[in-house]
């Protein structure tokens, strides 16, 4: 993450994860979810939050998921329902459950799919928000497969190329490869220019945005460094033709016909959208597990190895800084800002529940 | 395709369709390719011509390939082996068949695979130039499935985001889904800034690059628009980390994942690469066909109708210019720079085959 989007040092407040974590269920539970969903759910946020996902992790998420619970908008005893199945692909109703709640549930029947047949592609609708692509994406690598997660939630944030209107949402994709020495391979991106989440986060850090990050009402690209406007389009990523928005746009496109049209739920600008997609390959389908692990190991290594440019320090892959944001934040905690803490606090009191976030 | 890459006007030499492809199999077949692949090879590249996609067709391909079939380096009779498979996934040894030869091989072996089981995943190693990832993915929109095709050649072309040394080739996707009164989508990119071979594209016609498209041999992106230079490394789709070049840079590692370690063939900055990858998904196993064109149709009007932003004229959607191209260039034929009529005759000449392309 950019650092201008980290928590300021001043407003930082460092929770153990073990206590942020307990805290996080228990309000799960108290909003109704069962031991082993306020488990799940808790889990995605926390494990968000321990890579520096902060988009992604409590302080973005929990009051909002919390809040649609409160107003019966989300379902927290769901039903999962099997909708269409084959050897390799299962269509799953969600009952209305929370994204973090149901995704899991669905990549580990895709890897369940894989094991037996090599792969396993399962979609999900009628589900909430995914709550990250990655986590999802992750479990498949931990069972030694290639993990890929998606989501086509809504249509009326993003342009596509050239247009003034908006088509998309911030239609997330993300893949995992393990490895056996070097730190996991985790890519995990909004297919807009900057997730719809960090602009959140950069309004409330006082942060800028960068050009071409988003348009005006027209469509226009904004190309200078802006503070967050109060109204604004999101671009695909590219953010303008000559810098290959029109790869970020195809690439939402995509996403939304296999999470939404192949899903009956239809695009996410005409119907809200909201469909998911995850997908499982066996490595072993295709090589020796030890022999993957040897080439990924190299190859993760000598991208790291790169020679870096003038003016940058070291070569990055992705997920890399993501898990040496875990390693550091298991010693020190999670650094949240204390308004989330307050904000944790003061919600706990009323709703009469025990926590302890210091 | 920009404006700028087309060939000038006053260098056009229209030539129908079945003219080019009559003389692009016969050279096909004097390199020593079976009738059936003779046939195979050229259409892919007239399909790709017919597209308006010249990065990929005759003008930019058939030498190398015939100078490879001529140094021995392709085999013009290959055995496709089936190294390794299972009910959903294949990984072939191509015994050093061109690519745009096997490819349509593994693609149709992914679509009787998903047919039976829902989806397939063929894997290809030892094979030659993809010649564009666009045309494989749609043999399965073809067949009301969604196609992805992808391959991970070379290593010495591409930095990784603030890295000075290559890492990685032009790492090409595509999808292809189908639609019913819509021309169908077709994503088909290079996930650099610029295809490689719409660089050479650019020399010969004297265009400039865009800012950010391409680097310094010290790995700094080069910010101004220039005429393509001696020496430069080429960038992930974004180009600047700003906007998003790690983007660009993530898929092109999961593609080389995918590609070349997965494989066995080993990351291609470390042995060239080389690895392609084949995915069909039958749409059927997760929705009725004509559900699904319903929604894909009202999809992909809903794109072409966006109202577009100021100085621009309509809002395109993935592979429908192309479509369009198509239409067109079936009525005047393909506009091919004379050079490259001048250089066909030449060689037909030179090899004694017959070839009319006025």
């Amino acid at each position: 993450m950019l650092e201008r989007f980290k928590v300021p040092v001043k407003d930082r407040v460092y929770v153990p994860q073990e206590k942020a974590r307990a805290a996080t269920e228990a309000a799960f539970r108290h909003a109704g979810l069962d031991e082993v969903g306020a488990r799940q759910c808790a889990d995605v946020l926390i494990t968000n939050d321990m890579r520096g996902v902060e988009s992604h992790g409590i302080s973005n998420q929990l009051r909002n998921y919390l809040r649609l619970y409160g107003e019966g908008k989300l379902n927290a005893r769901p039903d999962f329902k099997i909708a269409r199945e084959t050897d390799t692909t299962a269509l799953i109703d969600s009952d209305h459950a929370l994204g973090i709640h149901v995704a899991p549930f669905a990549m580990k029947l895709a890897i369940q799919k894989a094991k037996k047949h090599g792969t396993g592609t399962v979609a999900v609708i009628n589900a909430g928000h995914l709550g990250g692509a990655g986590y999802h994406a992750s479990l498949a690598a931990q069972e030694n497969m290639i993990g890929q997660a998606m989501a086509g939630p809504g249509g009326s944030q993003t342009l596509p190329t050239f247009g003034a209107e908006p088509r998309f949402g911030t239609h997330p994709i993300a893949w995992a490869a393990p490895a056996r020495n070097q730190p996991p391979f985790l890519f995990d991106v909004a297919t807009t220019q900057v997730a719809g989440n960090k602009i959140q986060l950069a309004r409330r850090v006082g942060a800028d945005l960068e050009p071409a990050w988003i348009a005006d009402m027209d469509g226009e690209p904004i190309l200078e460094r802006v503070p967050v406007p109060d109204k604004y389009y999101q671009l695909p990523f590219g953010g303008t033709r000559e810098n290959a928005s029109h790869k970020g746009y195809g690439m939402m496109a995509m996403i939304d016909i296999m999470c939404n049209s192949m899903t009956g739920v239809g695009a996410g600008f005409l119907t809200g959208g909201g469909g998911q997609m995850f997908v499982a390959t066996d490595i072993q389908a295709f090589i020796d597990l030890e022999e993957y692990f040897d080439w990924m190991d190299k190859f993760l290594e000598g991208l790291r190895n790169t020679k870096p440019a003038k003016g940058h320090e070291r070569v990055l892959y992705p997920g890399l800084s993501e898990w040496e944001e875990t390693q550091e934040r298991a010693k020190t905690g999670i650094p949240y800002h204390r308004e989330v803490i307050e904000w944790f606090g003061s919600y706990a009191a009323e709703i009469g529940i025990d926590v302890d976030l210091r």
